[in-house]
Order: structure tokens, then C-alpha cells, then sequence
């Protein structure tokens, strides 16, 4: 008789199957954008698929807020986890390993193993900690062309990212026009909104007011702010997902079948968002969560291109005018933290500089989130830009300017 | 010479002036919902204009999370800061009090005055706290109903509020139906959302994990949850405008006009909301918020009158047969707490079954907190709504669900 099956979900023949991260050294000082300065530092890779021999079909994939160099496959046979993207990254899949050589990392300042809070200051000895220096977009995007150059790879096949991922994305297209050929920009915007700094600033204020944060110096008094990231994790979920989504999975059910009249979980929604905060707080460094909505709300494309008195569409506009790349700009339906106007926004700018651009609205509904889901119209999407050569525009062609001009005559 | 000029709004014709609070003892036992009893309470209630003979144009107002007795006027001649309702309540104004006797109470489990966790439990001689049980809408309609056969009215002319408020109101206009000639439901909603309970649920975990809540006795411990009511406000704020108004007031803008990098004030829009925070936390009670929030997420007017089985829909149809007056329901367009679409869900309701209802969706830019503000749209509406006579259907009169069968076959 054989053996009785067991879940090896490693086996699936679409999986990227068991990866092993790499830490990669960096021994030379970076300047990062606040004028101070990081001595060395690490960086953790995960790598899918195969490099070709002229370096031309990789892949870099940018992680969000939460997420690590973890984007696909398992890290042994009993993992029962996939990697964050694994809906999108394997062998036949959207982003196809078959094809593309793909890497992910874990940027600076998170908290998996990349230089950050929770690693050690070579200077003192001792964890980073709240001396940790403030890190932006523009920043990672600099170690990133680092990890390219230890890579050998002089231009990327594409720069892939959601949410946060798609900030570093857009930064890379103006800030390194030459190294990329193509650049998927999904469920981003070109800066964040004032909604957006509230809702980020909420969860700061949790963290930095629970007594347990002692100025950033938990893990020096042998703690961590649980009660801060649970409420901070609690008030981001909420913005992840819709409305309708809560309603069809919740509605107002009540998880003791009769009201209790008290405090304690009564509503559905209430357990699952103490659930999502108390996992997320065992999991997550404070400090970094921190560290990234900050750099969230400074993030700016257009800072270093553009005078402060200019509209923001006009900075945008002049700004995306360095950008050599093609692009792949997604949004969904009801995402309410980055709504489909913004990236809209990134799509008129670039449309207004005569550039190669696809959108692509996906009707989904699970609101931000959806970047995650494994959607067809999404992932065709995906699959499509990046497998298609891209398209060289010819001397003499037509642009669409024009076009537009002609149709006003 | 004359005297230099000074502020003295309350000389303004259309304001009430200077109004006095007064408190009304009720020495009979108040059974709740929750099934425990009040042995005794007080209400503070405040009134402008004059009740006429036979008592018939009588106004209630009910008030919402964070609102008081004090709707109109002023309490001295030093006052600088008019009634929460004083843009809608005056002489002339849309709540005329020149033709209206307007009540306005501050309901049990508040701390303004009436019976709360801050007043003192005579059964004990201490104060309340933890200890004051869970209010609903419903037990505030029935000590409503206490105050309205104190003040000897028999049936209000009107019951009016927004938000929580309209709750109050709709509540009465099921349970009370013989004792209200019209209802005005503003910015409200038949029952609270998955998502309005989340973000109340992290408002409350804000409180009840600051440790100087002290399970509720931090006034024993000579304390209060500063960080938690500055957290449950900021949240609840960030729902009660819009986004459009956040960056028609803020933008992006820098409160220092560079970057910092640093977990100060930055933006405009972190010190503002900071700033709301940092008010509300010194003139709101916690265990009143926690009261408050639970009420909204309790509200379902339909619990008593139907069964569990019926669809939400379903269930508010057969609930508002029972009412008998005439209504006015009021959204915003811009409201995404309460959204336009949750009135219409009243509207619907009752036209299903053929009741007198007037439904506007006013444009306005303010979100939730729209219903605070003169917009002419709004108060027109509620003008003519409260001065007109009531609409009496006459035997024989056509009803609306006939007109919509006619127009079938």
C-alpha cells in the first residue's frame, strides 16, 4: 500500500517549489536622502528561474508595506505558506519562471532580514533600534540599482510592484530611465493623498503612544507594542478591503448568536480585525511600520524634477517626461486606498508626454487587496506586457499628440 | 465716544440668545434593554421658543455620538460658542423657533449633565463608571417618551436629528407610532455597516487597551485615557469628512515647509487631526464613548418587530408598516459614513409601504459632518418640510403602490 498522501504543495508543478534566501553585503556607505549615512548593509534575495546568458530577461519585483523578499514558492517541504505573489509568480504563470529570471527583496529599513530596527548598528554592536534613519522610495529604488549592479544586470526586463511596489516602480522609470524596459505599476498612485496620511498617521500615533514602544527602544526593555500594532494593523485592514467585502463575508452577524450587552467580541467583524491585529503584531516590527508609512507620505516623484509652483499634474506631467520605458498601469474597481483616478493620474501624465502606456481597470471586489488575487483579467494583463516585446516606435510614426491635434483641426 | 465694539453673538436676531440648561429629575425605575434597571436618572435638556396652548408645535432634537442638550443659543454673555445645531435652530432659521417649541436633551449614558458613567450611581454613592450598563436607541426613545409626558406633550410636531440622532428618530417613529406628526432622518442609516462597526471597533480597542483606562475606573485612579480617546478620535474624524475636503484644506502640504524625517508634525493634515484629538480627549468621557459606539452598532429598529429569517430588506419593510407619520430623509452626497445609498434604503422601505416620505440628496462637500452646516439645499428643505401642514390622505386617494400597478399593465 502506498504511503497516504500528505500536502506537499511544493510539488505543484506551477510552483517555483522550495527557494532559499540569499544575503548579499553591501560594504560600501549609502546616502540616503535624509543626509545620513548607512556604513554597509544587507540585503536578502529570493531568486526564481533561470538568468540568460545576455542578462536581458530579468525580472525585479518590489514589495509592499508588509511584505519581504518571500514572493513565491516554500522555504521547505512542510511549508504549508507560499511566498506573497505566489498567485502571480511561477512556472507558466503571469510572471512566468519558465521565461524570466526573477528576483525579490527584502528592501532596507522592513524587518526580514535586510539591514533595518531589529539588526545590528555596526558602529554600537547593538540593534538599530528607533536610531534606524528615516528611509524613502528614491532610497530603496538606489539599493536596488546596487543589487542590479552586483547582479550584472544593466537593464531590467521589467520592474514589477503593487501598492508600495508600484511607488518604487515608477520612482525607478524616472530616476533610472535606462535601466528598465518595462515598468507594471499596480494599485498605486504617484503620491498619496491627505486621507491617506490620516489614516497612516492613526496608525503611527497608535504605536508611538502605547507606553510598551519606549521611544522605539522595546526590544531593550524586552518588549514591543503589541497594543499600538494591533490597533495600527486594525485601522490599515480596514482600507485594504471594501465595504462589500465586509458586508458579504460579516454582514452584522453577531459571533454569540444574542447580544451580551458588554465589550467582548459580539460582531463577526470585530473578531476577525482583533485576529488580523494580534497575528500581525507577533509578526511585525514596530519601528519598521514606522519607518514605512513615512515613507509612504513623503513619497514624491516629482521632488527632485519639478519647482514647488507647479500644480501637482503639471509636476507630474514634466517629471514623467524622463522616463523611457513602457508601462503597465492596473488598478481595481474598488480599491479606496489608491483608487483607479490615481492611477489615472500616472496614465494622463504619461499619455501627455507622448508615452507607451497600457491601462487596465480590473473589475474585482476585493478592493486594494486585489493585487494579491489571482484575477484573470489581471494576470492576462500581466502576462501580456511582459511577454510581448515591446514596441519601438518607428521614426515618422505618428504620435498619438498628433493624432489628437489632427482631430481638433 | 462710543464703546469700542465687542463679540456679542448672542444679540444677533436669528440666534435663541442666552438659554439656560435645566435638569429633570425622573424618580421612577427605568428597566433597559439589557435588562438592568436605573433606579433613577436625571435628563438636562435645554428649550428655545415658546410651547403654545394646546401643545402641538412641539420640536424634539435628538443628538448625536459626541452632541449635548446644547443645540442653539448661548450660555453667557462672554460665549463665544453657539449650540452644536445653531446654524439650523433661530429665530427665522430652519427650525423656526419663532413658530416651534424646540426641546433638545442630552440622553442617559452621556456625559453632559444627564445620567451617565460620570455621575454618581446612587445605589453606591460613587460614581458610575464601568459599572453604568449598556444604553440603545430604543432605551433613549423611551426616556424621551418619559420627558415628553413630563413636558406634557402628547405628540411632537416634529422629532429631528442627524446621525445617531436620526436613528433616535426613526426608533420613534416604530415604536411610538401615535406620537410624532413628522420624523427628519439626516445623514443616517437604517442599521450600521460591517465597516461602521470596524472602524468603531478600533476606536473602542483604542480606549479599552490604554492602560489608563483601567478597565473603566480610571477617574478613581485619578487618570483617563488620554491616548485612547485622541486615537478613537482621530479615527472616527478621518470618516466624518471627505477626502476631497482633507485636500481642498490641506493638500500635502508640510506643516514646516521641509521634510524632517522624523516622527513630528510634518503634513497639515497630521496636526490638525492631532489637534481634534488632543480637544476631544479633554472634554469627552471614555466610557461614554465605548457606551455610545455600542448603541450605534446595536441599532437595528427592525429586531422587535420581526423575525431573524427575513433579509434586511424584507425585514425594514414589514418593521416601517407600523409608522404613522410623515417623513423627511436627508443624505449628502458626499457623506461615506452613512452613505446617500443608506437613506435610500429608508426611502425604499417606506414608499413599499405607501408612506408619506420627501427623500433629497444634498450636494454638499462636507461628507458626514454636512448635516452640521447651512446649506441652503438642506435647511430649505427642512424649512418647508416642518412649516408645512401634514399631508392627509384622503379615503379614496390614489396611493402610489396603485399608480406603479397601473403603470404595469
Amino acid at each position: 500500500m502506498d504511503n497516504p498522501p500528505y500536502f506537499a504543495p511544493h510539488l505543484d508543478p506551477t510552483s517555483v517549489g522550495i527557494v532559499t534566501p540569499q544575503t548579499l553585503h553591501f560594504d560600501e556607505p549609502l546616502t540616503l536622502e535624509c543626509e545620513r549615512v548607512l556604513p554597509s548593509f544587507d540585503l536578502v534575495i529570493e531568486t526564481y528561474g533561470e538568468l540568460n546568458a545576455d542578462k536581458t530577461n530579468a525580472i525585479l519585483i518590489c514589495h509592499a508595506l508588509s511584505g519581504s523578499h518571500h514572493a513565491a514558492g516554500y522555504h521547505s517541504e512542510g511549508d504549508t505558506k507560499a511566498g506573497w505573489w505566489d498567485n502571480l509568480i511561477g512556472n507558466g504563470k503571469a510572471i512566468d519562471t519558465s521565461r524570466f529570471f526573477v528576483v525579490c527583496l527584502n528592501n532596507i529599513g522592513s524587518c526580514h532580514g535586510s539591514t533595518g530596527p531589529t539588526t545590528i548598528n555596526p558602529a554600537t554592536g547593538e540593534i538599530w533600534g528607533a536610531d534606524f534613519p528615516l528611509i524613502t522610495i528614491k532610497d530603496w529604488v538606489k539599493t536596488q540599482v546596487m543589487l542590479s549592479d552586483r547582479l550584472g544586470i544593466a537593464k531590467w526586463h521589467a520592474i514589477v510592484g503593487g501598492s508600495m511596489g508600484g511607488m518604487q516602480a515608477l520612482q525607478w522609470s524616472v530616476d533610472y530611465p535606462d535601466r528598465l524596459e518595462r515598468a507594471v505599476i499596480i494599485a498605486s498612485t504617484p503620491k498619496l493623498s491627505a486621507q491617506n496620511i490620516a489614516f497612516n498617521e492613526v496608525a503611527r500615533q497608535s504605536i508611538l503612544s502605547d507606553p510598551d514602544f519606549h521611544d522605539g527602544w522595546y526590544l531593550k526593555h524586552g518588549t514591543y507594542p503589541r497594543r499600538g500594532l494591533i490597533l495600527a494593523r486594525m485601522v490599515g485592514h480596514i482600507t485594504y478591503i471594501t465595504e462589500e467585502a465586509m458586508k458579504a463575508k460579516f454582514g452584522r452577524d453577531l459571533k454569540s448568536g444574542k447580544f451580551m450587552y458588554g465589550y467582548d467580541v459580539e460582531f463577526q467583524v470585530e473578531s476577525y480585525l482583533r485576529y488580523q491585529g494580534e497575528r500581525f503584531s507577533k509578526n511585525f516590527d514596530a519601528n519598521t511600520y514606522l519607518l514605512m508609512t513615512k515613507a509612504l507620505d513623503y513619497f514624491d516623484p516629482t521632488r527632485d524634477y519639478t519647482k514647488d509652483e507647479l500644480g501637482e499634474k503639471e509636476a507630474l506631467k514634466q517629471t514623467l517626461a524622463r522616463t523611457k520605458c513602457q508601462f503597465l498601469i492596473v488598478s481595481f474597481t474598488t480599491d479606496w486606498r489608491f483608487t483607479p483616478e490615481r492611477s489615472v493620474e500616472i496614465v494622463d501624465a504619461l499619455m501627455a508626454n507622448d508615452k507607451r502606456v497600457s491601462f487596465v481597470n480590473v473589475g474585482a471586489p476585493h478592493g486594494h487587496d486585489s493585487f494579491l488575487f489571482d484575477i484573470p483579467r489581471y494576470t492576462t494583463a500581466v502576462r501580456g506586457f511582459l511577454n510581448a516585446p515591446v514596441i519601438k516606435r518607428q521614426t515618422g510614426d505618428i504620435t498619438p499628440q498628433e493624432i489628437s491635434q489632427l482631430a481638433r483641426q
